[in-house]
C-alpha cells in the first residue's frame, strides 16, 4: 500500500493508471474506520476487481462541518486507519491536507439546491455545501470509475447521486448497506463519544425502524401519527433527544402523506451529547 | 468529422480514448462561429498535437443567459458551424440538446464567489454561475486534457481557472489571444446584430482601450480620472453606452487605484441595443 499526501502525485496516479486502462474504485471516508468503513472498501474491490486500484481517503473536511460541530474533536486515528486500510488490501491511502485542499483565496461553491434542504440539510445548514464540494474535489483528484458510499448517510448519498448525474461525472455511484453492531446500533465513528450508558440507549434508532416498520406492514398510516408513535418510544430512553424522524419518497425525498411499505425513514437522536443517525427502508 | 448530439455517446468515447492514451482537446463554444473561434480551435489542435482528439462543442447554453438577455434571439447557424469545424480540421463535433443538458428536476449549482461579483458579473448576476456549471459539465463529457477560451472574456478565463484549481479538474486551461477585425473590432457573434452606422461606431472599445494603453504609459493614474477620461471618449459616439469600465489586477481582478502598465482593463458598451466587451492588459 501506498500513502500519498500530495493532490497532484495522487491524480498523476490516477491519471497515468486510466490510461493505462486500469479500473479505479474509491471509498472517501473521514477516518477513524470502523468494520462499516471495511465493509465499503470489499465492495469496492469488488467493482474494481483485483487487478484495480483500490484508493481509499481519509480526510476529515472542515467545509461540512458547522461552526459549533464537533470538528476539532472529531476522532483521529491515523496509524490505526493506515493499518486496518492495509489489511483490508487497499492500494492507495490517500491522505490530503486541509492547506492543499482548500487555498486561502478558495472560492467555489458547489451545491445541491433540493435533495439538501431536509432533515440534515435543515438541521445543518451548511453540511451538504461542504459534502459536495469536497467529494467534487476528491472525483476530480482519484478519478474513479466507481465511488462506495455508505447508506447510513441516505440522504448525502441521494445528494451524491444527484451532484454525479447532474454534473455529469463520469463515475458509477454504489451504496453499500448499514453496517450494524450486534444490537441494531448502526457502526458510526462518533459511537466512540457514547458513554457506557448512552451505548446501551444508542440501539433505541434501529428499534424506531423495527417499529415503525412493524407499524405500516398491515396498513399505511399518516406520517403525523407515525411519527408521533416514534417520538413517544424514542422519548422512553432518558438520554434520548428527537433531532428529526422523517418518512419520505426514497427518490425524491419528498415526504409522504401516508406511510406504507417503500416508505424510507431517516432520524437523527442526540444521545445525551452525540447526534446519531439511522434509516431504513419501512 | 463526427457530429454527436448524445451526452452518453459522446462521455463513451472520450474514456475510451484516454484509455487509448490519446490527448483530447476542447473548444466549448454557443455556435455561430467566427474567426476568433478558429484561431482557438487552432490552438487547442497545437495542444493535442495532429495524434490527439479534437472536440468543439456548440451549445447555446440558456443558464448564463438573464431572463431578459438575448437567449432567444442569440444567433444560430448549424449547418455553417458544422462546415468550418470540419474544414478547421475538428474531429469531433458536440451538440448536446438542453432537454439532456438539463433534466426537469435538475438541481445542482456551482458557483465561483470572488472573481466573479464585478463587471460582467455585476451587470449580468447570473451569467457566471451559468457559465460555471454548463463548463464542468462539459468538461466531465468531454474529459479533456486541454481545454482552449477566448481572451475577449477576460473575467470568464479567470473564472474558469480558480475553478479549475479549486475543485481539481485535471485539465490545462488555455488562453488565447482576442482576434480582431481590422479596425479593431473584437470578433464576436453578437457583432452581427449591429447595424451598418453601429458597426462604423463599435471600435470605439478598441480605441478606448488604446487611448488609456497610452496615457498610462509614460505614469501611473488615478482611477477615477482615467476612468472619466475613457468614458468621455466613448461618448464622442452617439451610438455608444457604457456599462463599466474597469482597471484591476488580472490577477485577483481587484480594482487598481492608480493604474499602470501591467494592470488589465475590461469594459463593457452598448452601441444601440447590442452589447459588447473588450479588454486588453494596459
Amino acid at each position: 500500500m501506498r500513502v500519498i499526501a500530495s493532490i497532484a502525485a495522487m491524480q498523476r496516479l490516477a491519471l497515468k493508471r486510466r490510461e493505462e486502462g486500469q479500473a479505479i474504485a474509491f471509498v472517501p471516508t473521514m477516518g477513524f474506520l470502523h468494520e462499516g468503513h471495511l465493509s465499503l472498501m470489499a465492495r469496492a474491490r469488488k467493482a474494481c476487481s483485483a487487478r484495480g486500484l483500490l484508493v481509499v481517503s481519509v480526510y476529515v473536511n472542515p467545509t461540512q462541518f458547522g461552526p459549533k460541530e464537533d470538528f476539532a474533536k472529531y476522532p483521529r486515528a491515523p496509524a490505526r486507519d493506515a493499518a486496518l486500510c492495509r489489511k483490508a488490501g487497499v492500494d492507495i491511502l490517500f491522505t490530503p491536507s486541509d492547506g492543499e485542499m482548500y487555498a486561502a483565496d478558495f472560492s467555489m461553491r458547489v451545491a445541491e439546491e433540493r435533495l439538501s434542504k431536509s432533515m440534515e440539510g435543515a438541521s445543518r445548514p451548511t453540511h451538504f455545501q461542504g459534502v459536495a464540494v469536497v467529494v467534487a474535489k476528491l472525483f476530480n483528484i482519484v478519478l474513479p470509475d466507481a465511488a462506495v458510499f455508505g447508506a447510513k448517510d441516505f440522504q448525502q448519498a441521494a445528494i451524491i447521486r444527484r451532484m454525479v448525474r447532474d454534473l455529469n461525472f463520469p463515475i458509477e455511484i454504489i451504496v453499500a448497506p448499514i453496517f450494524r453492531e450486534a444490537d441494531g446500533l448502526a457502526m458510526s465513528s462518533r459511537n466512540k463519544y457514547l458513554s457506557a450508558e448512552e451505548r446501551l440507549q444508542a440501539p433505541i434508532l434501529f428499534v424506531a425502524l423495527q417499529t415503525a416498520k412493524n407499524a405500516v406492514a398491515k396498513k399505511p398510516l399518516p406520517r403525523a401519527q407515525l411519527r408521533q408513535k416514534i417520538e413517544r418510544l424514542i422519548a422512553s430512553q432518558p438520554a434520548a433527544c428527537v433531532d428529526y424522524v422523517e418518512f419520505f419518497d426514497p427518490q425524491t425525498l419528498e415526504p409522504a402523506a401516508k406511510v406504507g411499505p417503500g416508505a424510507q425513514m431517516a432520524l437523527a437522536v442526540r444521545i445525551g451529547k452525540t447526534r446519531l443517525i439511522d434509516n431504513a427502508e419501512l
